[in-house]
Order: structure tokens, then C-alpha cells, then sequence
């Protein structure tokens, strides 16, 4: 919905929680999407939100746990009187649910879950840790036996309690409750009542182990465009499915994380206004204290060359040009590269060629760089050889970047480390320090100093 | 597919190419899912590809040309015959299809198009410009009648040409084709054959306009956990609908452009090993010559304070550190303010609680850096008053920079201008100079140079 109506009809439900008519309130909020339900929420104080979720329907309220932000959730859920919350938490989906009881203290967790209706689909869930298959997969799930028709499959989803999110493959399973077989609806509705449905269904099923990661189960998803993706153990049974809208969020996470890294700041859990000024100076005062240490290597090779500098001042007033030019030219290869492995053009296999690709890039790219610093440099001091300086720095400088912004990816995804945390900032830490030994070097032997 | 059975695949296939047995060739290919299909025929050379593709069964060339980047497969298009093309773009999804034709010269489109069974589907949507609504639907769905009952939509169903894209939601239309109400199938199926799908369907439904934004369109769709949107003229009459498959494709693309556009590099059209050094030089050259001009601000600021430093060198030592934490600082407030955008969690009626907020993180940042920073720079150099010099500097640079990196995103929203190109690196480099300032004028103050 549009920002402006939800503007105003968070207006009307202020005014009806002020003149404390909470019929109208829970009204407007119930008439509303569920992701409008928990903007419109989010927006109301504590105070307001205590007031109002003990008099909106459970099913709603459900709608809303589940769109919030996890931490809000729990925050939210410990307020709560017990009878309250439980007859809400039977309303979610089970995933959602387990997720749910897993950020809130053990104690009260239990006390819920004793009184849940569906415990025994949530509480396996809840142990998962939540970026693998298992902490995202769903235990409420229809499946169809190997041995059924048609027809009776048809009248099983018939019977079943109206699920939309997981009806659009229908997994079917042998006697012994393993993975047989997978099927869509049109399919089913096509097929004549009696065929069996193993002459319907393709029984090669892509699925995952409860320990996949989730960026694993995304790229099978997005690969094979997937609208669910079945859980199994290591004997096949079934457990759980993946449906697509827990995973384009999973998708939206991922990116969220690789921007925030690589820009050196920790991602966030919560919406950013909802994180306090203390949480997130957290999140980004490591990185920032990291970066100055690594920034003292390069005030480092400053101090080494101090005789240079002071022989010639003019050399510093290119150090900001040539540090910047190193590490743009870097980072702009590690933010290709990072995609590129994100997306599955490239891995380490091609470490080989990528390098010599990078490298060709760095040569293009640093002699065509090379040319116009030789000119700027010329145009700002006349003086041939400190242009002849810069430029030769400014190719060395840019062919390094390149080659080494290259391969850092790949080298930090070979020894398991997460690639943006090593390539945003790091990597122009670096290509600062070593870009000044290069300009340093250069200038020792074309100037003479 | 395991990338190592996917290389066996390969090896085998070449060997069947090579020894001319086309049919073992075709079939190996086949058996695979589209999206391995596409990896294999990715990896054969010009003339493996050509040898190979007038053999494949026209339904999985099509699925290749679907999973192709589209440069690629453009590419591979006209070295085809026109016959073999034909038949092959015929089986493919009319979007798809669309997609492909406008990638190639019009001639070559228009002789395509006039031999097509589809013509009339998927010319309409050749002129959708690929980033919109208009651009990402398909015209292939099936639609219903308001005047229905439940036993006649899925007698539709049955009749009509399995398409697993479109059958998760079934869109309803009136008599003159506008756009009346949405029903999913299990609905259908759980209905009483006799029951009117006007008393099934929802009948407010989402929709967009083909001018829509893709971004907008995805949003959405993640918000409302829809598999597919209707997109519609003015007057409401169904055009076409958007599925999710397109769509996840649609948030890895966004996802890849913040990222390399952050870095300063614009976006690869296509595979990254498949895209010439020419090509990606000249991706890159462009910001990385941008950004040396606005650096050469910053040399001369470091210009205009050359007595200072040449009065004390020691001055130089500090700069990178400082320039540098300014960058990382200002870069981590942008990049978490571009995320909160994208999510929908921060807009520019936030602006000033958002400003607020980062001079508060500010604030509590720069303390802390500035009080290590203090110690740091007394135990390099033994001057007090240096050390001083740089705290208060790490301060007034960290304080700006989270504070002015807060409100250049925001800004650029405000200006249609996509946040991310002006925030990453322009953002560091305005950061350096204006850093500088301060760095020198603290200087001036306190050492009285």
C-alpha cells in the first residue's frame, strides 16, 4: 500500500487507541495485508501495542509476529501475557513459530510450547540453527503417498487445512516416509482420477539435507526455479520444505550482508531506526579500530621515506590520487568478483583464468590512467620526471589492485571465509600500504632521491 | 548439478562431438535440467555449439536460450539458420522470447517474428523497455471469466496448455478483459463444482502498469509473498503477468548492481569470464578517472597546506589513517542507510531522525576512535600536542562523515539519482578532502603552524 494511506490509517488508529474504542482499532488493522498489518504495528509505541494485540484476532496477530523482524518480535512476545501469546503462536506458521521461540528465554519457550496444539511439528524445528535448510524449512506440509490415485490425491488436499504456502509441489513419500517423488497441482488436476500418481510424478527430486546452508539452497532454488525445495535426513526421510518466500528473504539477507561488509559495518538484525545508537557503533567500531591499525602501515611507509619527503614536499600532494586510484581500481575488481562467485559464474577452478583476466584488465586499464596522470601531473608542476613518477606509480599501482583484488576473493572463499568481510575495506588498507612503497620506489629511482 | 559430475558431462559430451555422434550428444544434453543444460552448452566453443544445437530437440534448445545471458544467446541466434531459429524461439516462454528478438537486429527480429505461431503474443512486449513491468511480463496465462463456476475453471485448466509458469495464481477478468479478482488453485479444487469463482476470488487485487519499475514491482512482491502480478493498462485490462522466477532473477540483478556500482564499477551485462577486457576496461574506467579528478581536490588541499607540512613532515605520517577511517566510516553509514532503503525501512521522510541518528553514532565513534587514536599517535611520535591534533581530527572527520554519509543517500533518492552511485566511492573521496581540511586546521590551531 502507499506510504501516504498508511500515513493515514495510522492516524485513525491512533485516534480510536487514544479514545481507547478498540474495536475500531483492531478493525482497521485486521481489514489490512499482513506486511501493512506490521508496518502500521511497528509504527505504534509500546504502550499502544500492548493495548491493541490482545484484542486483535490470533490469526492476525500471527500475520503480524511473523512479518516482524525477529528481535522485535521477541521483544515483543515477552510482554505478553502467556494465554495471549499461546493462542497467537497457534496461528503461525511453524517455521515462524519455532524461530519465535528460539529467541526467547528457554523457560518461557517451554512454558509456550507445552501449551502449543502443533508442539510436535515446532519443537524439532527449533533446534536448527537458522541459516541452514533446517532452521528455514516448514513442518506443516501436505504429502501424498506413493501407493495413492489421482483422484485420491485430489481428495487428500481436499481435506487438508488450507495452507497457501506450501501447495504448489506436492512431495510424495513411500511407506517408509523417504522422498519418492514430487508433483504439481496442474498435473494432478490434468491426470485422468485413476492414474497412479507414480506415472505422474518425477521421482529425480532436488533436495537438501537439514544441514545445507541456506546460500546453498537458494542458488538450487534460483537455478532450477523452484517454488519449494524438500528437507530429507540422511536416509532420505522427509522432514521439511523451503518455500520460495522464506527464501527470496534468505536472497534480500544475503545481499544485505555482502553490501554491509564490504563496506566494513556489520549487518544489522532489525530495521535500522529500531537499532539503538549503542548497537550500532558496535557493529562498526571493530572494523573502524581494525582499518586505522592496518592505516598505520601505510603512516608506516611514510616514516620510511621521510628523507624523500622532505627532499621533495611536492611528491606528497600525489599521495591521496594515487592511494585513491589503487584502491578504487581494487575494490571495483573485488566487488565484480565477489558477484560473480555470488552468482556462479566463477569459482576457484578458475582462479587461473580470472587472474589473467584481471591482469589484462590492469594493464589496459593502467596504462590508459597512467597517460592522463602524466599530463595532470605535468600541468600542475613542470617538472617532467615527478610526472614521469606519478605515472609510472599510477600503472604499477592500478596492475597490482587488479590482480590482487582478483584473487583475494577466491583465496578467502578456498579457506572458508567470508569474501566481503576480507575484500571491501582490507583490500584498500592494503593497496594503500603497498601502493605507496611502489610510488616511494619509483620515485627513488627516476628522481634519484 | 555437482560441478564435478557437470565437468564429466562435459568431458563426455565432447568426446561424442568429436567423434561426430550427435544423437549421444543430444541426448546427454537432454537428460539435464535447463539450467545444467545451459552451463554445458555455455562451455563448448563456437563450433561445438553450432554442430550441436540444430540437433537438440527444439523445446530444451529453447530452455537453454532461456537460461543463456542474453548477450549470449543473442549472439548464438545469428549464426543460426533461420529455420532451426524458428523452431526453437516457438517453444520458448513469449517474454523470453520478446527478450531475445529485441536483443538482435530488427530485420533478423521482424523475418523471426513473421513466422512465429505466437507473432501476436509477443510482440506487444518487444517494445517494453526490460527494466519494467511491460518488459518482465509474460502474455502467456491462462485467465478466467467472472461468469464461471468453479467446474468450469478447472474444466479451462484441463484444456489448456500446460504452463507450469503461470498456475499458481489464476487472475479473473469481466467481459471487457479488465482485471476482476484473483483465485489460487487450491481454492478451486477445495470448491463445490457449482459454486461462481466470483464468490471464490479476492477482488482486490495488486496489480502495476507495464511503466512500472522493476524495483517497485519486486517490492511488491516480496511484501505481499506473491507468485505472480497482474500488470495492466489504464483502463484495468489484463496485459500480462509478472512470475516469480523473473522476479528473483529481477533482486539478484538489483543486488549485483548496488554492489559493483558501490565499488565504483558498473554492472557486467554478462557472464564475467565471457565479457571482454575491452568491455569490462571500459565499465570501469570511467568512475576510476571521475574519481582521480575529484581527487586531486584533495592534493590540493594538501597544496595549500605545504607550508604546514614542510614545517613539520610529521603531519604527512597521519594523513593516510586519517583520510582513510573518514572513507570507512562514511562508507559503513551509506551502505547501512542504502540497505534500509532497499528493504523499505528508511525513506526520506525519515531523513532527519536518520540524521540524527548517525550524528549520535557519530558522536559516540569518534570519542572512542579519537581517545585510541590519542594514544596510538603518542606512543609513534612523542608530541602531546600532536596527538591531540590527530584526536581531535579522527573526532571532527568520523563525526562528519557518518553525518554527511547519512544524508548523501537520502539526498540522492530525493533527486532520482541512484544512491548507490554517488555513495561509495565519491562518498570516500569527499570524505578524504574535507578531511583533510579539518585534519590541517586542527592542526593550525593547536600546533599554531
Amino acid at each position: 500500500m502507499e506510504k501516504i494511506i498508511l500515513d493515514d490509517v495510522l492516524a485513525q488508529m491512533r485516534t480510536a487507541l487514544e479514545s481507547n474504542d478498540l474495536t475500531t482499532a483492531s478493525s482497521i488493522i485486521e481489514a489490512l495485508r499482513p506486511a501493512d498489518q506490521a508496518d502500521i504495528f511497528s509504527d505504534l509505541d509500546d504502550h499502544e501495542q500492548n493495548k491493541l494485540l490482545p484484542q486483535i484476532n490470533p490469526a492476525d496477530a500471527a500475520d503480524i509476529f511473523e512479518e516482524l523482524y525477529d528481535e522485535e518480535a521477541a521483544e515483543l512476545a515477552v510482554q505478553l501475557p502467556l494465554t495471549t501469546l499461546v493462542r497467537i503462536v497457534n496461528e503461525m506458521e511453524p517455521d515462524e513459530a519455532a524461530d519465535l521461540l528460539d529467541d526467547l528465554e528457554p523457560e518461557q519457550a517451554e512454558a509456550i510450547l507445552i501449551q502449543l496444539e502443533a508442539a510436535h511439528q515446532i519443537k524439532p524445528l527449533i533446534d536448527y540453527p537458522d541459516d541452514t535448510a533446517g532452521g528455514l524449512m516448514t513442518s506443516a506440509y501436505l504429502t501424498l503417498q506413493r501407493r495413492m490415485n489421482a483422484a485420491q490425491a485430489i481428495a487428500a488436499i481436499r481435506a487438508w487445512r488450507p495452507d497457501e504456502e506450501t501447495i504448489y509441489y506436492l512431495f510424495v513419500t513411500d511407506r517408509l516416509k523417504r522422498l519418492a517423488g514430487v508433483i504439481n497441482l496442474r498435473q494432478l488436476i490434468v491426470a485422468e482420477p485413476f492414474t497412479p500418481i507414480t506415472e505422474i510424478m518425477a521421482s529425480d527430486v532436488i533436495h537438501v539435507t537439514v544441514e545445507t546452508d541456506q546460500e546453498h539452497c537458494a542458488d538450487l532454488m534460483l537455478r532450477y526455479d523452484l517454488l519449494a525445495l524438500p528437507v530429507v535426513d540422511n536416509d532420505k526421510h522427509l522432514l521439511g520444505i523451503i518455500t520460495i518466500d522464506d527464501l527470496v528473504d534468505v536472497i534480500q539477507e544475503e545481499a544485505s550482508e555482502d553490501i554491509q561488509r564490504l563496506a566494513g559495518a556489520e549487518p544489522l538484525d532489525r530495521a535500522y531506526l529500531d537499532t539503538s545508537i549503542w548497537s550500532i557503533t558496535r557493529k562498526r567500531i571493530g572494523w573502524l579500530l581494525l582499518l586505522f591499525f592496518t592505516a598505520t602501515l601505510t603512516g608506516w611507509v611514510m616514516d620510511l621515506y621521510q628523507t624523500q619527503l622532505q627532499t621533495m614536499v611536492a611528491l606528497t600532494i600525489f599521495i591521496p590520487m594515487l592511494i585513491g586510484t589503487g584502491g578504487n581500481a581494487g575494490s571495483q575488481t573485488t566487488a565484480t568478483i565477489i558477484r560473480a562467485m555470488a552468482v556462479g559464474d566463477v569459482d576457484w577452478d578458475d582462479a587461473w583464468r580470472v587472474w589473467l583476466h584481471e591482469v589484462g584488465i590492469g594493464l589496459v586499464l593502467g596504462l590508459g590512467m597512467g597517460a592522463i596522470a602524466y599530463f595532470l601531473a605535468l600541468t600542475w608542476m613542470p617538472n617532467a620526471n615527478l610526472a614521469l613518477t606519478v605515472a609510472a606509480s599510477i600503472f604499477g599501482i592500478v596492475l597490482w589492485a587488479t590482480g590482487a583484488g582478483s584473487l583475494l576473493p577466491l583465496l578467502a572463499t578456498r579457506f572458508k571465509i567470508d569474501p566481503t568481510v576480507v575484500s571491501g575495506p582490507v583490500m584498500s588498507t592494503l593497496v594503500d600500504a603497498t601502493g605507496l612503497l611502489i610510488y616511494f620506489n619509483i620515485a627513488r629511482f627516476i628522481l634519484g632521491l
